[in-house]
C-alpha cells in the first residue's frame, strides 16, 4: 500500500466530505494535500498539482504567501480572537473601514460571519426585518432559476432547485422564482415580476454577472442594472450575492462595479480572506442598517460566535492590500484575455464541447456529453486531475478557475491539459 | 477625545455589531480589544479585562497561547486551506482522528464547516435526507422550548422562540415543541412526544445538559440518558447540539458523557479549536453515514468552501491534545466547585439573585428584577466590565463562563466583582 493509498482510506473512515458520494470517493483517485507552494498543492505522496479551481473558488493570490503568512503571525502576537457581541476588536474597525473604501454600497456597514452561507442567511433575514421594522412586513423574495447560494436552509430555499435541492422543500420556504440567465439573459421576466410584486416583495437575490455553482451561467452587466433600476423604482431591497464573484474574480473588485449595480445588501466570502481562513461578511447600506436603530426589539439579533475572527480579519485586510499593492486585477485582465483566446483556438471547436462560458478568471466548459449516465465532466476532471491540473467540475461543465496571480505558462499548461483530457474522455 | 473614544466611533461608524442595539452601542462603553495576555484582553487604551466570558463562550485555554501559536505558525508553513470537496487534506485526516477517539459517537465521520450554525443546519438535513435515503421520508423534528441552535434559518427553525426569533416565523419550518427545561427537568413530555409521533419524527434536537443561551436552563443527566433510550426505542434520531457544551465546559470533554447519551449526530464548535479560529463540525454515526452511500442520488450536497480550513484544523488539533497533557479536566473541577462555594456564600443570598445554575464552568445567575425594563442584566454586566471583568448578559441572566485554565485568584476576582455589581445595580 502507497503511502497516499493509506492517507486515503484514512481519511474515508473518518471524514465526510460535502458533495461527494463517499462510496466512490476512494476510488475517484482524491488527492489528499500536504502542502502548498504558490499556485501548486503538494500531495502527501509529493506530487504536484497545478490549482486551477482556486482551492474551490477561494484563493487569489496562490498558497503560501508570504505577506498573508506574516499578517497571520503578527496577528497572533496580539489576539487570535475575541467576540463581536456588544464589544469590538481593532484589526476589524480597520478591515471594515479599508472594504468601505472599496464596496459598492452607499454607507456600508459589516456584520461579519464565517461561512459564506451565513453571510447569505443574514442578508435575507436583514431584508425580512427591515419590513418589519418600518411597519410594513413582506416575507416574498424573487430569486433566479439556477441560482446557488449555500446550503443552509434559508441560503437553500432562495437557491434554485440543482444538486437535488427539491429533496429539501418541506424545510424551504417558498419563493418567487424567475428564470435563470440561460433562458432570460435581459432579466427581462424578473424586472416585470418585481413590478407585478411590489409592495410584496422583500427582496430580490441575485449573483450578479455570472451565476457560479449554476455551471458559470452568464448575463450581460447592463441586465444587472435595469435589475437594480427596478428594484428602485418598485421600493424592493436588492441582495447581491458576491461570496463567488467578489474580490477580482471576474475582472473587478466586485462583479457589481462591471454592472453598475448598486445592492443594498451585499454577501461577501471565498476570497474575502485570499482563500486562507474562514470569513464571510454581510454588507448593509445606511439606508437598510438605520432600520435597525431604535428600540430593543429593532435590534438584529443574530450573530456566529466566530463572526469577526481577528486572525481571518488581519488575513483580509493585508489581502485587500497585496490586490492593490501587486495590480492584481491587472494581472486578471491579461490572463482572462489569454485563456479567452486559447479556449477559442483549443478548445471551443472540439464536438466533444458544448459552449464555453468565461467572465475575467471564472470559467466553465460545458461538455457535449453523449448522455447523463457518461461523466464526461467528473471523467475530464479526473484525467486532468491525473496530468497534475487539480479541476473539479459542476456536472458536465468543467470549471476553470485559477488564482488570480496565475501566469501566462501556468495558462497554457492548463489549457493544454484540458484539451488532451477531453480528448481522453470523448476516446478521439 | 480619548483613543478610546475614538475608536468606538470608527467601530460604530462601519461594524454591525451582532445581537447589539446600535444606536446605543457607543453608550454602552464597549471594549475595543487591541491585544490580549492570557485571561485577559487589553483594550485600545491599554485597559485590561479579564475574559469571565470566554470572548463568548468559545476560548478554553486562554489567549495568546504558545503552543497554538507555533501549531499555526507551524501549518503556515504548509498550506492555509485547501478544499475538502471530493479532496482531502492531511491535517484534517489527523484531526478527525483525534477527535474519532474522543467524541461520544459510535463509529464517527465528521463533516466541517465554520459556523456552528452550519454544524446544526448539517445535522437537521442530514437525519431529514437519511429517511429519504431509506425510502421512509420524514420531516418532522421535536425540539425543545428554551432552545437555542443558531441564526440561520434552518437552526432558528429548531431553536424556540427567544431573541425575537418568532418574528421570522414566515421563513422558519414548524417542528414539534417539547416544554423547555425549566418546566419539564424530567424531559417527560419530550419523551412521551417520541412516542406519540414515531414513524414521523425524523429526529429530536437537543441541548445536552444545559440550554445555554436560554438562560443556562439545565437538567439532570439522568432525563437525557431517558430522551436517548426513547429515540433509540422509537426508531427516531437523535441530534446532540454540543456547540456550547462541548470541550470541556460542562466538567466532562462532552455533555453527553455525564449523560450517557449517545447521539446519532453530534454538533460541535466554539471550543473546538480553542477558541482560536473558526470551525464547526457534524459528527455523524456509521449508521447515519452508511444510508448516504450508494447512487449519486444519495450523496449529502452540502459544503461549505472553508470547511475543514487547515490552519483551523492544525489549532484544533493542537488543543485536543492539550486538553489532555495540561489535565485541563482536572482545573475544570476544582474550578467549578470553587466556583459553586464561593456563589454560594457571596452571591446566592442576595434578595437580588433569583437563581444561580451551574454545570462545570458554564453559570448562569439569574437576577431578582424590579421589572422588565430595569436592565439588571446589561447594567450588572458593565458594572463588571468598568471593574475589568468582561461580561455579557443574557437577558437577566449574568454568565459567568470563564476560560478552563481560570485560576483560583481569578474566580475569587470574578465573585468579589460580580457582588459588588449586584451591589451597585441594586441600590444596597
Amino acid at each position: 500500500m502507497t503511502t497516499s493509498a493509506s492517507w486515503v482510506d484514512r481519511d474515508a473512515a473518518v471524514v465526510w466530505h460535502g458533495f461527494t458520494q463517499m462510496a466512490t470517493f476512494a476510488d475517484n483517485c482524491p488527492v489528499i494535500v500536504d502542502r502548498a507552494e504558490g499556485h501548486y498543492l503538494i500531495d502527501v505522496a509529493g506530487r504536484r498539482y497545478l490549482d486551477a479551481i482556486s482551492s474551490l473558488w477561494v484563493n487569489t493570490l496562490g498558497h503560501r504567501v508570504a505577506e498573508l503568512d506574516q499578517a497571520i503571525i503578527d496577528q497572533l502576537g496580539r489576539v487570535a480572537h475575541s467576540t463581536m457581541l456588544g464589544n469590538g476588536n481593532a484589526v476589524v474597525v480597520e478591515l471594515a473601514e479599508a472594504l468601505s473604501a472599496v464596496v459598492p454600497v452607499a454607507d456600508p456597514h459589516f456584520l461579519f460571519a464565517a461561512d459564506g452561507a451565513a453571510a447569505v442567511e443574514q442578508a435575507v433575514k436583514m431584508a425580512f426585518q427591515y419590513w418589519v421594522n418600518r411597519g410594513t412586513p413582506r416575507s416574498t423574495y424573487l430569486a433566479f432559476g439556477q441560482a446557488y447560494h449555500g446550503d443552509t436552509v434559508g441560503s437553500l430555499s432562495v437557491g434554485a432547485a440543482g444538486f437535488g435541492t427539491d429533496l429539501f422543500d418541506p424545510l424551504r420556504f417558498p419563493v418567487l422564482r424567475a428564470p435563470g440567465f440561460t433562458s432570460d439573459p435581459d432579466l427581462d421576466t424578473a424586472c416585470a415580476l418585481i413590478e407585478a410584486h411590489q409592495g410584496e416583495l422583500a427582496a430580490v437575490i441575485v449573483e450578479p454577472l455570472v451565476q457560479g455553482a449554476g455551471g458559470m451561467q452568464t448575463a450581460p452587466p447592463s441586465s444587472f442594472h435595469r435589475l437594480g433600476a427596478a428594484c428602485r423604482a418598485n421600493d424592493v431591497l436588492l441582495i447581491a450575492d458576491e461570496v463567488a464573484t467578489g474580490f477580482g474574480r471576474t475582472g473587478s473588485l466586485f462583479a457589481c462595479e462591471q454592472c453598475d449595480l448598486w445592492p443594498d445588501l451585499l454577501c461577501l466570502g471565498k476570497g474575502i480572506t485570499g482563500g486562507y481562513l474562514p470569513m464571510s461578511a454581510t454588507v448593509a447600506t445606511g439606508r437598510v442598517f438605520d432600520a435597525f436603530l431604535g428600540p430593543p426589539e429593532r435590534t438584529f439579533s443574530h450573530g456566529h460566535s466566530y463572526g469577526g475572527n481577528a486572525l481571518a480579519a488581519a488575513a483580509a485586510l493585508r489581502h485587500l492590500q497585496l490586490l492593490a499593492e501587486w495590480n492584481v486585477l491587472d494581472n486578471v485582465a491579461a490572463r482572462a484575455a489569454q485563456l479567452a483566446e486559447l479556449l477559442d483556438r483549443q478548445i471551443a471547436a472540439d464536438p466533444a464541447v458544448a459552449a464555453i462560458r468565461q467572465r475575467g478568471l471564472m470559467c466553465g466548459v460545458e461538455l457535449a456529453t453523449p448522455g447523463a449516465d457518461s461523466r464526461w465532466g467528473s471523467r475530464v476532471a479526473q484525467a486532468c486531475t491525473r496530468r497534475g491540473v487539480l479541476i473539479r467540475p459542476l456536472g458536465d461543465v468543467v470549471v476553470v478557475m485559477p488564482p488570480l496571480t496565475i501566469t501566462d505558462d501556468e495558462i497554457r499548461l492548463i489549457i493544454d491539459v484540458l484539451h488532451e483530457a477531453i480528448a481522453e474522455v470523448s476516446h478521439r
